[in-house]
């Protein structure tokens, strides 16, 4: 069965898995670099940046099984870009470059669809406009089998939790006090009854949390 | 040099250290017991209500260092009831019982101050009308040279670290979603940066944080 994953999901001590002022520069606002200090260093976030070294400890473990099984990903239109309403920047496909990350189709929900873009290494770029149960219904079927990922940003996981239609979800609690930004919890009052917890910290200081289908 | 320290602290991963709709029957409200079921089974809980046994592993270990070298304690007024406003019930003495588990003088901060009151065992409850830096005064001077602990709950241990005046705060982070309740973290952006932060995971499933001066 396809299943629904969330990872490497970073999120404050107070909740926020993004800062306040997201521009072009920016991606999270006035978080910066601080939620993912414990993922530059391993060799999953190196080998992105085209290097071939990387740490492979426990923070590493956790990280490289996010694509791992992943036939296509789901996110948010405010993790593509820092532009809102209707798109006057044609030009914009996405902070990682010719050639992304995902290497699979990627659906950007957005109440503005445009047309696809294909990327280099098999990324492409869908826009729709969709409910999270249809969007996924397009995601599945594009997978062909195999999982999907809710890439993010906080609302998007939001959204989808809200929804229950989230199988696996990888956070990393990391331990700062933001004190501004967008809430990943919000909402979800209870959420914990529904998966089987399991956390463990580790040397870089964050508390990776696996929240999976008992 | 007295210490002022927070120890054993609990907040859910979205960062209520107490539920909504506190009572005399439901100290914690809606939270209920789930905050603090890592800390029953230890023997530190345990003696408090007067059994032998108890756990010894690492969840005691962190929580029993709670009253090692503490001469005095300042607690909200609601941590010491569920009355609000002038008292009326002054037969109410707190949650535990004729020989609370303090041992100390315990300041309650309260815009109504009444009488103290002597209870058995060591601990006299006073009821003062104070500024944190006021109370902390008062709690040195009768720890006689040893360290003052800030009780609880989240509103009196968010006063006295807006104003940095902790010098150790132990956290245990629960991997429940409250959704509602009281805030610990709320303005304290920042907070991390003041302090050295170590973190633990232990298997009853939260994480313990440590935050102590670098």
């Amino acid at each position: 069965m396809s299943r629904v994953r969330v990872h490497n999901f970073s999120v404050s001590i107070d909740g926020f898995a993004t800062g306040e002022g997201q521009t072009l520069e920016d991606p999270f606002g006035h978080a910066g670099h601080r939620l993912h200090e414990w993922f530059f260093p391993t060799r999953t976030c190196q080998r992105m940046q085209g290097n071939e070294d990387g740490s492979t400890g426990v923070d590493e473990a956790v990280a490289h099984t996010w694509n791992v099984g992943v036939g296509a990903e789901i996110m948010g239109r405010n993790k593509f870009g820092a532009e809102r309403g209707p798109w006057e920047n044609h030009d914009w496909n996405g902070w990682w470059g010719t050639n992304p990350p995902f290497h699979t189709p990627v659906f950007v929900l957005t109440h503005h669809p445009r047309p696809s873009v294909e990327m280099e290494g098999g990324t492409t770029f869908h826009f729709i406009d969709a409910t999270p149960q249809e969007a996924l219904r397009q995601a599945r079927e594009a997978a062909g089998g195999l999982d999907v990922r809710i890439g993010g940003g906080p609302t998007t996981v939001r959204q989808f939790l809200a929804e229950d239609l989230v199988d696996h979800l990888h956070i990393a609690v990391v331990p700062i006090v933001l004190g501004r930004g967008e809430r990943l919890w919000d909402g979800l009052e209870g959420l914990d009854e529904r998966f089987q917890v399991e956390s463990v910290t580790t040397p870089s200081g964050v508390t990776h949390m696996t929240f999976t289908r008992p």
